[in-house]
């Protein structure tokens, strides 16, 4: 199981930045109540049944083997949630150059999630693409279909399918959408597409361990069987409320929250594995968008929400370590420290006469990474910055699935603690409409925000150099 | 030339936490104080000069040259200053899936900057260059050699082409040192190995526009003379020291140092681009590792520097900017805006009866993500986040030059208005050596601290889960 060293908050080890016990037990307690509270509710914390759905797996796995066979190129078309986990997954349980290396030697088509819409972007994969479209599978994920990005990406591959394909274009297209309603259900129906569905009453940035996530995963090789159970095994774990010492959510959730209270309002996720570079993104998302609140479920001004920063061990500390010892205490750093890595590879001993590559002679690589994670724990402890660590004996699906629960729980945890909303996004909204009449829609409210945009940023040539 | 937006950091914009002309005006006679300080002094703002280093072209042009026929593959090893410039030209000037496309499609060899020691993808990388060491050359980048990871990597690369490729290995390799000093300058001279030189008197994160950055353009295709003309061109644009809002370096030195006193020390850039992000990461170490100060020039504890935090437009907008908008008033944005993008793609008008999908039909893509743009940028607004625009014409080699310079004399002034040490690193150097220990390196201070790591370190029960 994934593990979790929290030592490093404490006074005894970093001094005044640190917390006392008595803090942690006060928000604690709070915690494991917060836990009674989602485990007596159901509704919006329905992505925890997710790794259960024995059918929705079922599914997953059917439309893989019906598009498995002869695809060379799986093209994902989605935007934050219907992006995050999908890139996440990918990155952890896949090696990092999978789409350079030979398709004999993975175990999927290449994938590429395509969650921008720089046109350089676009234009350079058709030509990537180009001429291959008849075995390349576009995965459209969007619940409603009307997501300004996604659909752009959309309408653009749908015409180019038509014109090179002919009538068959449909088979090449797999809609991730709602069962039952919304655009791109309806045009789903209307030309055939095979869909799958995006669950009830779960929210895009908890929707990874369901068709959102799980079918890209699947057609890659992933085991999403194991990551489902690794899923389930959190669940379990984080029922107990009890002891907020003994419930891994209602832990990191006390964590989280004494940071906060204390100030320290920038969490960073600092993994020592590439692995875990694309789970940390994720993380982000789930982080800033759930708890980032102007007002509490009482309706006051809060401006609630940490912001969540992503450093890479060991790269990082040639970037970022000089600032995270010396500056500000505005941070909770929670550290990754991977037990096995996917490979070994020793290094040579061929220079004994140099004291700096003579230590280095003999190690294994990953030796010499865990070093790094543990110089670095060190040194951000003697420079007082509180710092958490999750053990992951290996990045395999297992782990992965009790990842995403664990902190997709913190998130419903750190929810109540903070008594804000932590499944809505109420400020993304104005800026889609703003950029709706930008481009000229009719109607309410979207002329008035075209004019109101124009006002409001109209260039001032003195603020202008 | 790249422009700065910046109205919408005043009070008349964004309300309170808004800066008057007052605050501005102030900050910014200390920032043209800081640029004719910078004027007069040489010494470690030697990068100043480096784009005028026509010898220094020269040479990086020739060994090119020498090495591009029949190169298919160039690996660079190196970590921080030493990748970080090399990633964000290739990201900024080349195509997004550049390693992908076909070899008579890119303007050089597929592109390898290994900037960390995890064995799972450099154990990767050797099975995508599997056959073809022959046709691949290694880049290292290390001023003395002895850096651990870039030292490590080398290692394992030396003794794998020695195995493979016999004697004729050393011409594999292209060593960018110190030109007279140091471990890979030793071992360079003994072997054999093309070198090329580190600059004297320039930090890691300001050398990208030397060899250790331009070597590797060069060779992907990018116009390095490009490159370094715009960074001459806003060298001088940088020298007026009459007034901070004619003086590009000085403008942004006041808006971040103005930031930094009203305690939004976040700052977060958000390009609307997918070619900036490297940038922005090269940014990031920039920022972080120059202003991130324990004390300041007086020895007083200040605890300095702002977080730099990179969010791309669109699409995080599905991710961060509820809590842009919404969560704490402590960060700054700089957004990025590209007049003309790599491409144009029309959006087809395929669904006349659709709402959205009608408003987008007919777009330029690049229209859309510049709406998208607008639109952020107003409802950052409406919430009263301060926040200013870069406005790229293009993204191409001379604008982005233009930009290493702008933010590198920015560092600089903000260095001086800090009243800290921009180019030193004190806090990197006790991780390492606890490294060394850690991997049983004798001698002080390297055992001592080795037993301090074990002590602080040894894991207790009671804080593990």
């Amino acid at each position: 199981m994934l593990r979790i060293d929290y030592r490093n908050v404490l006074q005894d080890q970093v001094g005044a930045a640190g917390y006392s016990e008595g803090q942690l037990n006060d928000i604690g307690q709070s915690a494991v109540a917060a836990v009674s509270r989602i485990e007596a509710e159901t509704g919006k914390r329905a992505y925890r049944r997710l790794p259960s759905d024995k059918r929705m797996l079922a599914d997953v796995l059917a439309m893989r083997d019906r598009f498995a066979p002869g695809c060379e190129n799986l093209v994902v078309l989605g935007i934050g949630g219907s992006a995050l986990g999908n890139i996440a997954l990918q990155r952890a349980l896949n090696p990092p150059f999978y789409n350079l290396m030979a398709a004999g030697a993975r175990p999927g088509p290449r994938l590429f999630v395509m969650d921008n819409i720089d046109p350089g972007t676009l234009a350079n994969l058709l030509e990537v693409l180009d001429g291959r479209l008849d075995r390349t599978v576009f995965n459209v994920i969007s619940k409603s279909g009307t997501t300004a990005e996604t659909a752009s990406q959309y309408l653009i591959i749908r015409r180019l399918l038509k014109e090179r394909l002919g009538d068959g274009y449909a088979r090449r297209i797999v809609a991730v959408t709602d069962a039952a309603h919304g655009t791109m259900r309806a045009i789903s129906d209307a030309e055939g597409y095979a869909t799958l569905p995006v669950p009830d009453g779960v929210g895009g940035r908890f929707s990874v361990l369901s068709a959102v996530g799980l079918f890209s995963a699947a057609m890659c090789g992933i085991d999403v069987e194991a990551l489902c159970g690794g899923g389930r095994e959190m669940v379990e774990r984080c029922r107990d409320a009890s002891d907020w010492r003994a419930n891994p959510a209602a832990l990191l959730g006390t964590l989280y929250k004494t940071a906060n209270d204390r100030g320290q309002r920038i969490h960073v996720m600092m993994p020592y594995a590439d692995a875990l570079m694309g789970l940390c993104d994720w993380f982000r998302q789930l982080w800033a968008e759930s708890l980032g609140k102007l007002h509490d479920l009482d309706g006051r001004l809060v401006r609630a929400g940490d912001t969540p920063v992503v450093a890479l061990g060991a790269t990082d500390q040639h970037s970022q370590l000089q600032l995270y010892r010396e500056g500000p205490l505005d941070k909770l750093f929670t550290l990754h420290e991977v037990e096995r890595y996917a490979a070994e590879l020793s290094i040579p001993a061929d220079f004994p006469d140099d004291p700096t590559l003579a230590t280095l002679g003999g190690k294994e690589l990953g030796h010499l990474l865990s070093a790094e994670k543990r110089a670095t724990e060190y040194a951000l402890c003697v420079s007082g910055r509180p710092n958490l660590t999750l053990l992951w004996p290996r990045v395999d699906a297992e782990h992965v699935g009790q990842f995403i629960l664990l902190y997709e729980l913190a998130t419903s945890v750190m929810g109540l603690l903070l008594n804000i909303d932590a499944y809505d996004q109420p400020a993304v909204e104005l800026g889609k409409q703003a950029a709706h009449g930008l481009l000229g829609r009719k109607g309410k409210p979207y002329e008035e925000l075209a004019a109101e945009v124009g006002r409001t940023l109209a260039r001032d040539p003195k603020y202008l150099l």
